[in-house]
């Protein structure tokens, strides 16, 4: 069940039976060479969507634009600054708050976004520790990572026992390649697989490090089916932790 | 050209032949018993992507909520606060213009928004005045409200000649339906066509005005093939002022 | 009867018969070659006090700059950033509600004001839908522009079918010199109409468009007894205005 | 000369011999039984007036809501945040330096607001100390009292040996029955000399100490004739001191 | 009784005799040649520590970074802008006022930082009288700057009759140097005492007056026995003082 | 070598040989019944302290309030909102950066603030993407917590073998009693070892969850001679750390 595909009263009707909304949250920002922009944001879309069909839980609308500063030296990568992801997110999180949504599940598909989720999460808590609303209902912010889902991890290290990487990995890579298998590109990449060097700093560091802006991949690997698998599994497995929420 | 399925070096190359990008925006509320709370951003991306479909033209993620206080004593409906939007849609714009984007063209689907866009262009040239980047280039924000363009106010006055309405319209439910058909709803409305009253304040205010969530429209006329007549309309009006703005 | 003219037990006085206040908002902005920076604060400070004299409503403190970014390459011109006004504004309409005004109608001189303020009241009815205070009695802010009040329109043109213009308009500069004959100027200007030319974007734009700042107007025509009628007119418009919501 | 009665030519006239601009700055704030609300605006604004009158300084529009959250349990009384106010002063003075003024004089009519201006200051240092602009050319703000100008103690004192006060004082008001004499007041209050207590917090402990607003004062002691005499002192002195800015 | 070092029962048992905390508050800047970077966070601590031993009134951490920009062109010297210092204050006031502290007492070590915390009261005022919390107990802020004790300005005048000056003052480097008379420095310095100069404005104005940073002062009378004594007489006033509060 | 101990000669020359600084970064913030509030500021201090006496580096002032909304139950906890937090923060960095300071590590003693910290870094580097400083030299920052120093998890392992736990933990316990050993306390706590538990949300859910504070552990382990081995060890961990930033 779609947030954005629901008319109102099927919203009122869903509160009584679940007060959990999973909220997909990603970034714009640059995935290698043949990685797509929105890798970040639709991974965590399709996946939920997924799991929506499958159990009916509540999906919102995805927050597509997060913390991607280090990615802002490679054309079309967006960002927000932390303290306006912060500000929207609770502005987002209050909303769902009023009408009565009390376990928010942000569901993430970007490494850099954890941070400023937290921190938002905390923003969030603090306003209401000293302005309780929601009739003193207690509202809860769960952040979930889709790679971090059971079954994933071993998922992906049997697909790619070499080259999954950190940045633009084969499994995000593939998970996109199935929503829009014409764009799935095979060449292969230079280096095979990009290296892994010491920590970046800012977009300027981080060019000078990955130069094709992959860390550690080799997305030449992914496959549509392969993508189509992973969605699979994690959505069956975000499916049994909302289970496991709602209980 | 979607941002979001465009790789880095697609939109450096892109950056080679214009600087135009064209930005959804809209909002995550009411849309009355039978219309989607994603209508007003689903709009004016599925216009935009329609019109980078036949045109060429880049069309950024779609800001999906906005503006939309009025809505919020109706489930399931987002908002911003003016000041985060404000905000945020410069994080967006900065970001582009750093890349290159000289014309962004926000493409606009929700009213309530209009005010606060012209806000948000406003601080845009108001910090830039004081410390122009981009080399000194010139940078413009422009908004485009769907329901403006070339043909569009002729097209539902024909297809709907009583009962358009100014809230939950028929020709923007259609649309919708266009996209997602299996959503659509034509058992009859009560009224028929909703009311139109005196100016409402805050949500409780609106909410008592209108309670079902229309203004003064009749969504039960809405049908997918108009909804699809008038996406085709709209994107070829847009694919010609684009030009008319990148020559 | 004017606020900062009254003592508080005046104030509260007042309160007793009637809970609406009028704001004059307007802006410190160039006006062409002849024309004052300070008109369109004036314009409504000095139909808003006539208004007063004539009907006993209040009228609060002039909000006199605004935004004007596109003015900046004028010497004089002030401006705040659109986020600054909408806090400043809600800082004053706080304080208005906290004393029991529950109809705020802000009356306003300049057209690129109006985005603002409009997204200023979304700020405010969005902080209060979440923490209504004044006994949770509803509060209601109200945009009006001068220039929109029955009457003006009409008088405007009769006064001057041609060269009345948008910027530095001859109704605004004429209203001007109705306070400050001395003021007045009415040597010809070259060119003697001002153009009107594309839309511009920031402050540069502008004065590139618009070399000597007025667009489309020749205020050379304004002359102060033109000024004191449409004061006069727009002023009666305005507290019949102010009776209908009232009533 | 007065920026809002000034066209924008005069303005770069101006910038030509001089950098330097006086901002009255005030409050709109109860001041006592018979005191008006505009007071602390109303001061500082006529004397600036006639300083500028005098010597052809220019004298900016009047900042004319301040720090008053003392005053709120007093109807009609208005105030800013003080990180609203720094915003809002700040962008005046970035406006005012980006046209040339180096030299802002903010010449203040209520204690009230001596430490957001200061702060307001130390906000502007700040960024400029980062991103200096103006060519790198050093803008001075400086505050100025107008009761701390020259010969001004020594004539309250003389006019008003008892019951001159500290709030809603009898200077003050003479002040503005100077400018307004239909609003002079002169019935005996009860008590005569308002009492002085320990310091006040908030809005409620204020009202408890000073239950009709005034501060130690008797302006039932003020005239219009004593008025105008302290505005023609200080406006010398106030002409005087800017002489020696400009040197 | 620090409240660092003690354990939240500690601190429960302490609300129940006292709703006081005294809050030291200073600043990192240069304090001349000779003199420490964190001289004005060190005094007050030093002297608030003392009174906590003496009297058992609860010390809070100490506050440590000011308002400084203008002598950012010192190496070392820290800074907050003024309105984060605002924000982060409010943060403090609003945890202490909700564990049931009514009087907090910030003991200031840096007369640069005076206006802002006097802003930053204002603005705690202000947003308690709109939303008054802690069951509407009354929250009282207290400046206590540390040279206003009783006792202070006659001992230092007596210490050092000539050469204690108003920055890096032979007095609060004294006081550091009893906390660590390891780091006494007597050289004779040039000038022996600092020059006294117009006022200054940004970090560069301030450094082009004073090159080594003093103002008025020869800080090579500092003696750390002096010191000692100093520490002694503010802390055995100090605690007078917040009997005078308690009571 | 401490900022606050330093004059601005020293800092200029230290400059001159080093580009990095430590700042400890804590919280306050209840410890269980028998931790210290400050445990989270005083661990990472100890340690930058005497890192600093071994080896040189420059060791900046506490940054001693952060992110503890989940301890606001408790008596004493003191909380910054996040988005204070990363205000401040980007204070001080910049305000170093501008000393030409370019190795900023924030050497953290709170599990809570390592999401607002990395927050506050992102928010840093956005900045200086768009308007670099420091004549475009590369400024980094690092976080570093202490428990993730070489050697302190296998210290701590070793020490305690049972009963080490998540929060009030046996080792930071003892690092306070390291300095503070007045304050150890060793009497046996009910229940021995605090219960570990599901995530907790907001500071109700944790008091609920936690009743004296504790997660899992038994500081009444903590013995002040364990806590110097552990500074000890800690501090050399960290100078060789930052001797490999250094190179």
């Amino acid at each position: 069940m779609e947030l954005q595909l629901s008319t109102w009263p099927e919203v009122e009707e869903y509160l009584k039976r679940s007060k959990l909304i999973v909220i997909p949250i990603g970034s714009m920002e640059q995935h290698g060479p043949t990685g797509l922009i929105g890798t970040d944001a639709i991974c965590p879309e399709v996946i939920a969507h997924k799991a929506g069909d499958i159990s009916g839980v509540m999906v919102g609308p995805t927050f597509s634009v997060g913390v991607a500063q280090h990615h802002m030296s490679f054309s079309g990568s967006l960002c927000l600054r932390p303290s306006t992801m912060i500000a929207a997110m609770n502005d987002w999180a209050n909303a769902l708050a009023h009408h009565g949504f009390t376990k928010l599940v942000w569901f993430n598909g970007h490494g850099g976004n954890i941070a400023t989720i937290n921190a938002a999460f905390s923003e969030f808590y603090h306003l209401r520790n000293y302005a309780p609303a929601n009739n003193g209902e207690r509202v809860r912010c769960t952040l979930r990572n889709w790679w971090d889902l059971q079954g994933i991890a071993e998922l992906c290290a049997k697909l790619y026992p070499e080259g999954h990487g950190q940045h633009a990995t084969a499994s995000e890579v593939a998970v996109t390649y199935s929503q829009y298998p014409e764009r799935q590109r095979n060449d292969p990449l230079t280096p095979k697989i990009a290296p892994v060097r010491a920590p970046f700093s800012d977009a300027a560091d981080y060019r000078e490090k990955y130069p094709d802006g992959r860390i550690g991949s080799d997305p030449s690997l992914a496959r549509a089916e392969d993508g189509a698998l992973i969605v699979e599994t994690a959505a069956r497995s975000l499916v049994e932790e909302m289970q496991g929420l709602e209980a």
